[in-house]
């Protein structure tokens, strides 16, 4: 089973309070770039892996989304997810990611938004979902990008040349990594870009587009705290074809 | 032009005494993954962008290959190359990689070895190579890792708490990388990781196989000093359909 850190009181508490959990989609900085690799959502049924507040299902069910099915671990943010939804198209279930399986053929579109990175058995979510996509549809997910990822101690340093660098190591340690953020101990899976690649390509995706998340110009004008996200990537955000 | 550092007599010299230019494939570490990718090469038409010293052409037509094209833009290089081939199936070109043209439909085989982190529009060699393969065929190539072309001043560090690690940062500020290997200001073209696999995509290419090399256990067992190899990735091999 998944660690439940959503579940855990201190971290909720510190994950409600974040710019994405008080204003949604508008307020994650990656979304513009991967609402780019969506199709055209109109009339299709959509699964969301990993749904926490139900911002992207209410958001494909206004874009006039089928049907919307979001799965997540979490009683806490399924529950607001609940309270903030009034779509009748959209339903919410209960789901470790490391457990779900799906109907065959029964989705036009799936979708993730920073969850895959929480799980172990990542080859077996893709053969659910790839199972779940009817032909010609397309996967769409983002995760914390494997340099992000890979340092056992994740934070910038100054080199003995007082230069600030992102302190790559253990790249090719795949497995778990324990951080604290928001709460002690949050455990998350890394594994490198042609892991996860070539996971994809084995279940039967071909790879349409794989976007290293960076600011843009904009962004970095309005928040130029955020022009450091040059130096690494921080997200990495894929768009696979079944 | 590309700057053709391999016909400066220093960095020549250097060249020419590192073991894969002593002992040929077998001396490239990353030898072993390279072939993994490569079809049957028995009766192919194969090109070698940035053959060198011949080695991959040589053993291609040991294997089999009909045809056997390589182009470089050394000409110390191809002088060697020229030297040790007795083949009949084999032949020298000399050209820059970012003016080269090739026929249409005219090869079976593209292979690349650490040459295209030397070209600046990679976006045109890649249409080129792509126009040149017959549908169904396949191209290999490898170039120094994203991660390891990245940083300013290349070079394990130190941080402030005594830890080792590879100093990432301008990840995404592409363009030229001055380095000192073998001979002072030798110029590298740095490319995201998702630059490279979306201009094949765009291209026509599907992605096949994306290998982050990494020395196998055996070989970190026989160079016990490979094993920093682990904390970063330093080639990137390719495999992508025509």
């Amino acid at each position: 089973m998944t660690q439940n850190i959503y579940d855990d009181p201190a971290f909720f508490a510190g994950y409600n309070q974040l710019p994405r959990s008080v204003g949604g989609l508008a307020n994650a900085p990656e979304w513009g770039a991967l609402h780019a690799l969506l199709p055209d959502i109109r009339g299709l049924r959509v699964v969301d892996l990993g749904c926490g507040f139900g911002w992207f299902c209410r958001w494909a069910a206004d874009e006039g989304a089928a049907r919307v099915v979001g799965f997540d671990v979490s009683e806490n943010m399924l529950a607001r997810a609940r309270a903030e939804t009034t779509h009748k198209t959209v339903a919410y279930e209960r789901a470790d990611l490391e457990q779900l399986d799906l109907p065959e053929r029964a989705f036009d579109l799936a979708y993730s938004s920073l969850a895959l990175h929480y799980i172990e058995d990542v080859g077996r979510i893709l053969a659910v979902v790839h199972r779940a996509l009817v032909p010609g549809s397309r996967f769409v997910f983002s995760i914390e990008h494997p340099i992000y990822m890979a340092p056992q101690q994740p934070g910038w340093v100054t080199d003995q040349h007082g230069r600030r660098t992102w302190p790559l190591e253990s790249y090719f340690v795949e497995g778990a990594r324990r951080t604290n953020w928001l709460a002690d101990g949050v455990i998350k899976q890394h594994r490198t870009m042609g892991t996860t690649l070539n996971l994809l390509i084995r279940t039967g995706f071909q790879i349409a587009h794989v976007e290293e998340w960076r600011p843009s110009d904009a962004q970095i004008a309005a928040h130029p705290e955020w022009a450091e996200e040059l130096d690494r990537p921080m997200f990495l955000l894929i768009a696979a074809d079944r």
